[in-house]
């Protein structure tokens, strides 16, 4: 009866530290010190080894860490127990946080004015366009991608939505499957929030972004991802920018993370990074989540938020 | 029966010509083509020169073209006729847009993951708080105020706000009056949304940044003004900014505008300028309110947001 921590990439003490004192009449380990593998019930886990998991005969079920739970299918070992992602509303409000700042960047064009304060010229930049006449499509429409299409509406953002199958979110536009095309012809700015997939990887490819609207306030449209690495072919969004098809990017994650210091994106002026960095997992709360699911699934009433093995999602 | 644009600092053709389209069955003209003064009955100013106004002996009526009065009234000749100041949904959703983008650029530590950009740094900035661990103060909760704090709390900041006169705001924790010092002291973000009044002339100096919370997360307190540059001393913030008692400043109003090239304000690390384009005038939504008032007064009814000359807003 023992819990154990299968952090790599992140820091793993903040997380051990964290877990002991939510629940210290618990034994909760960090991997690589196991122990007895045969003590492990349950391992709470980001972009754990492969074959770890394999390696626990008595593991009752996987909870990650971490948005998303392609880093969870990415070990070919995976045992067929039960896994949950997180969903959690700190989490979901800083990821928001990063896609409203970031649209309003680009609609308020603060490169620009950064560019100008840099040279002291006092000027206006026109168009100043409000942002109601700026239309802006979230792909994909989780837990994240409503709540980020909510708050820029708010914000008073032209804000329309699309998911794989249909969803309704209040007050949104939403498109779904076959709409794509249609989707992306209404967008002048693109939020990438789809969870990693076979199916959507790859995704934001030279053809999609040819598809987004060229006829919008600003002409050329922008790209903001911040929802895997693995959606993105980095080369195509290099040759749109290049060629005037992308106005702009902002990118939060990238094919190889971190991002090796020779890539393009580090330096093209159309660009923006931040280092994987949009929504962190707060050890606190998303400590708090991975107990309530353990406890949860101990009482025989399985996780809140299964994920679906076949939709590795 | 014609109307006076009276317009300086601002290019007065786009406001002629949309004027005009908006109302061609009127005599629309522009200062200094005043023609016969006798026949101007209405002005639509943004800081008209002294003086001119007086020279208008049948002018029933002036409605300001851009946020704030006190443009108006540092005309020592202003006549006594009423005036209206300006309420536009389109003007005040766009300084919600600058006020949230900058919170949240202080928040999300935009200027660090700037210049880790620049380094090809691939690292966490932390403390990496959450909007509601983030105490932002709205100083003036008019209709601009009220806006911007509302945004501020969809996003999830702990917003609260001061007025001079008691005021509620759903979601908001609100002070007043001698609450000033209360208030200051729990605000870690201080967004200021005052009007320009004798009362408030220089209120953003020492003795006020000095009651700003240093016990936040970020320890220093940020300043924003969106308000007026007359609002400010710019003295006490750059000496706020560099012994600490300030940890950054985002402004977009000065005491002198055009911002003069020597202003340190241009290039100290801690200091975003933009040049007061904040909640620019929409010549289309507010060409469509200064008709709108015009005719309201004509038929009797008086202006909707009417001045009140002894308050000076």
């Amino acid at each position: 009866m023992a819990i154990l921590l299968c952090i790599t990439q992140w820091d793993v003490a903040p997380w051990l530290e964290r877990l002991r004192r939510l629940a210290p009449e618990r034994d909760i380990r960090a991997w690589p010190e196991v122990g007895d593998p045969a003590d492990i019930t349950y391992a709470a886990v980001w972009k754990q080894p492969a074959g770890i998991l394999a390696g626990l005969p008595n593991l009752k079920g996987i909870v990650s860490l971490g948005a998303g739970v392609d880093h969870v299918f990415a070990d070919p070992d995976l045992p067929d127990v039960p896994i949950a992602r997180v969903v959690d509303a700190d989490l979901t409000s800083r990821m928001s946080e990063w896609v409203v700042l970031h649209a309003l960047m680009h609609l308020r064009r603060q490169r620009l004015y950064d560019t100008l304060q840099r040279e002291r010229r006092w000027e206006d930049v026109r168009p100043a366009p409000g942002a109601r006449e700026l239309r802006v499509g979230v792909m994909g429409l989780g837990v994240l991608g409503q709540d980020a299409a909510r708050k820029l509406a708010v914000i008073g953002f032209d804000v329309a939505g699309w998911s794989r199958t249909p969803r309704t979110v209040e007050g949104i536009a939403t498109f779904s499957g076959d709409g794509l095309d249609a989707f992306l012809a209404r967008t002048d700015l693109l939020v990438a929030l789809m969870p990693l997939t076979p199916e959507t990887h790859g995704i934001l490819d030279a053809a999609l972004l040819r598809k987004l609207a060229r006829d919008g306030v600003f002409g050329a449209p922008v790209l903001m991802n911040a929802g895997r690495g693995g959606l993105q072919v980095e080369a195509d969004i290099l040759a749109a920018l290049d060629d005037g098809t992308l106005a702009a990017a902002t990118l939060d994650v990238f094919e190889t993370e971190p991002l090796p210091a020779g890539s393009r994106l580090w330096t093209h002026p159309g660009v923006t990074v931040t280092p994987h960095v949009a929504a962190i997992s707060d050890e606190d709360a998303v400590g708090r989540f991975v107990l309530r699911q353990i406890v949860r699934h101990e009482q025989g009433l399985g996780f809140e938020t299964p994920v679906d093995r076949a939709r590795r999602y």
